[in-house]
């Protein structure tokens, strides 16, 4: 793919919305102008996680001025990532469908532990070479993520569910701070750390900070001469007595403390306060970048053959010990078909679609033999998948779920023309190499007019083929009961 | 388990039904009577796989008859499997409730793949020693078989979708055989075997005919001079000339030939002609027992030590590289904590189901780390596991489903009040242990009085554990989620 001078990452967080472009110069990527919108998303889910109006209009808003901003930029330049809000909101298809239209440009909601590597990328990226392991914490909205780290290369990644705004909405309603509910917050946030301080305690040398939070924390406690430098625990001690000492959030009048983050400060204070007692923190740095760099490092990867999700293919190829020999042979072949049927009109990013799936369409045989292209489907839906977006993951989980067996069944699944090209392709190829060795292929020529297929060929070899011939016949039974038009030419 | 001196099998199989009983003498199981009921259950299956009025009936009153000659043995001296075509009944489950009453044991429908395995396990016990890898072939009513093994152990497993009375309904529905007829059900047949040609042909030195379909066809061949010993290629060659020749296998006056067989017979053939073909089979000889002698060695097994099951569970729990330190501890306290709870009434094969999903409970992390317990789930109701029935791999999917997180998406589905005193006992165990290393508990005391549980616990210990005491008040609410009242003590 040819490489965009410009490059943009859009954050939609819980707290709030940033947008990042960065120039590509050479081997280099610098950071241009960034904007910031404080939408406060997790403030606006009900308690059954509905999105409420309000919280909508704040985000459309936004999005409207981000729109903008990248309307010159091409699709393949610009990504869009949500987080935990936008995980567990019950409306947030629709939310994101309208989201779409405003912005421009297509929204990727990511998981918790993907979320959580693209921001230690971010955080890795601003860092001075070192040797050290490093901790990474970074208190979202809705979620906290939690990276172990060395060089720019994540060891442990964790995303736990517990955020500045989702704990102040839910352990400091008014703002009010007693001795009580900082205590509640504090051991919900300890009992939340459980799931990772087994892994997490001992493992590091030099925690960083990268949230909002963490920017916050730090600047008070330096400007009112409770720390020297970043976070320490002394000074999270200082803080919180006088925390407890003024009682209310919007009393305080401390130095470097700015009005955008009084929200959402004492629900991300008591997340620190537990992580430094729990992970045995005694300093905390703080990173310049995080998730919304990540994006574009991740991005920009993906020009310059470093593409993760390609990485991520590999590595479950080994995982769930694929037949590669089989893999390659399909791999060839569908790509071949692919291309036929698209034509003159080659889309380049749908064949990258194809060769994920055909390399991984076999993955599920781990988990049983019979109807395995079902356990593909739910693996590449459900596994953590580095550099993939949930929506990417459900597409390669249709497309290998209908890469063999009956189609009947996907009816209403598989809608798009192009889905059915990739997915013919792909079946295609599985059947004349069903049986799993090489075997001398006929003289093929597919093509597609519309929505109507056609696959011509040689008639001398199908005479001698009997076998596959019955089950191209079948093959082209099962588009029909999809009503997708298969001509079989003998030629 | 006390050794029970007889133990039965009985085969549900899509041709007929079998009931085999054997005693155990010593070291030996010696097969004493057995019934066979002419059943033909596939062929009662409708066109959309609903079984048929007519079946059912002659089903139940074949199951009255084992049920009388069963009546005397206790629960664990018996084992009824299911095959093909209760796999493949919409209405299998109001059947098998039905049957159940009637024959006074419960009915376990087992996976093609398990089928095999036992079927391998009947016909390696019936051979002499020998150091060639053998060739197994079941032909079923309504499912084929193949494996291959050497000794005793099983090396590849597979069942095709192809058997005699489904391929004589479907190819040859009032018995005429044409060569046109033939040629499709062979086709059909080829088609199928395409499916393992690769993995399997060269793999064996031996082949072996285990059902009614290769006895039957082996004593046509021989007894009409067309083989001299077993099915050979040549014999096959002729036996096929001649019913082309007569044209209808009612108009067959062939020495051998038992009219129960005639109605499964043309398919059988096909099957058998198509399954020489394809693996390059030239001489066939007959295996003298099948499934019902492998179920009831696998059932001897379950009192000496060597339960299929337990070897699956180590094999599991290597394969998805689960935590063993981690699992030895919750499997040590779940089941100190089950045994209280059930008081005077141990029930010993539910402390062993509650071992088996702590030793697997975190199969799932393979997966994908947050949430699970759902991919746990998901593989133990859908992997092979060698030694278990569906029934079977569905109750340890949901205790495993049910051992840590929300349980009020549980309701209806955790009924039964054994099963909650197995899963209260995992999720305590999970929760005393939840950040995976060895800590000091507290002298507890866990007891169920008719559906209502407690647990009393050390309060200075709680006093001392904040977190954990926190822990298990929410447990108590997930618990009350589901109707279930649970108390906590402290003592």
């Amino acid at each position: 793919m040819e490489q965009h001078p410009v490059l943009a990452a859009v954050d939609l967080g819980s707290n709030s919305f940033r947008l990042q472009v960065a120039k590509v110069e050479g081997e280099q990527l610098y950071m241009l102008d960034g904007l910031r919108e404080p939408v406060r998303l997790a403030a606006g889910l009900t308690a059954d996680n509905y999105l409420d109006e309000a919280a909508r209009q704040r985000a459309l808003a936004a999005l409207a001025r981000f729109g903008e901003r990248l309307r010159d930029l091409p699709p393949e330049a610009v990504r869009v990532v949500g987080t935990n809000s936008l995980r567990v909101a019950v409306n947030a298809a629709e939310f994101i469908a309208e989201a779409e239209q405003v912005l421009g440009f297509p929204i990727e909601v990511i998981a918790g532990r993907e979320e959580a590597r693209l921001i230690y990328m971010g955080v890795a990226h601003g860092l001075p070479q070192s040797d050290d392991q490093l901790l990474v914490m970074d208190i979202g909205g809705g979620s906290t993520e939690f990276i172990i780290g060395h060089g720019l290369t994540p060891l442990k990644l964790e995303s736990l569910y517990m955020g500045c705004v989702s704990f102040s909405s839910r352990y400091f309603p008014m703002g009010k701070i007693t001795k009580n509910n900082l205590a509640r917050a504090e051991l919900a946030a300890r009992s939340e750390l459980q799931n990772i301080v087994a892994d997490y305690k001992g493992q590091w040398q030099k925690a960083i900070g990268s949230s909002g939070t963490a920017k916050a924390i730090a600047e008070i406690l330096e400007l009112n001469g409770w720390s020297r430098s970043g976070i320490t625990r002394e000074g999270l001690d200082l803080f919180r007595a006088h925390l407890l000492k003024v009682g209310d959030v919007h009393k305080l009048t401390l130095l470097g403390l700015r009005p955008d983050r009084l929200p959402a400060l004492a629900g991300g204070f008591a997340i620190m306060y537990a992580a430094f007692d729990e992970l045995g923190i005694e300093h905390m740095q703080l990173g310049l970048s995080a998730l919304r760099e990540g994006v574009l490092y991740d991005l920009w990867g993906r020009f310059h053959n470093n593409d993760m999700r390609d990485v991520t293919v590999r590595h479950f190829m080994r995982r769930y010990h694929v037949d590669v020999k089989q893999v390659e042979r399909v791999t060839r072949l569908s790509d071949v078909l692919a291309r036929q049927f698209f034509g003159s009109e080659v889309n380049a990013q749908a064949l990258q679609v194809l060769g994920w799936v055909a390399s991984l369409h076999g993955v599920g045989i781990r988990v049983a033999h019979n109807g395995y292209q079902k356990h593909t489907a739910y693996i590449l839906a459900n596994a953590d998948m580095p550099g993939f977006s949930k929506k990417e993951q459900n597409r390669l989980s249709l497309l290998a779920l209908a890469h063999r067996g009956s189609l009947k069944k996907l009816q209403g699944l598989l809608t798009e023309t192009e889905d059915c090209l990739l997915v013919m392709s792909l079946r295609l190829a599985a059947l004349f190499y069903r049986n799993r060795s090489d075997v001398v292929l006929p003289d093929m020529a597919a093509s597609c007019n519309g929505a109507k297929f056609s696959l011509a060929i040689d008639a001398g070899w199908l005479k001698q083929n009997p076998l596959t011939e019955t089950a191209l016949q079948e093959e082209v039974k099962q588009w029909k009961s999809l009503g997708v038009a298969v001509q079989l030419i003998k030629k």
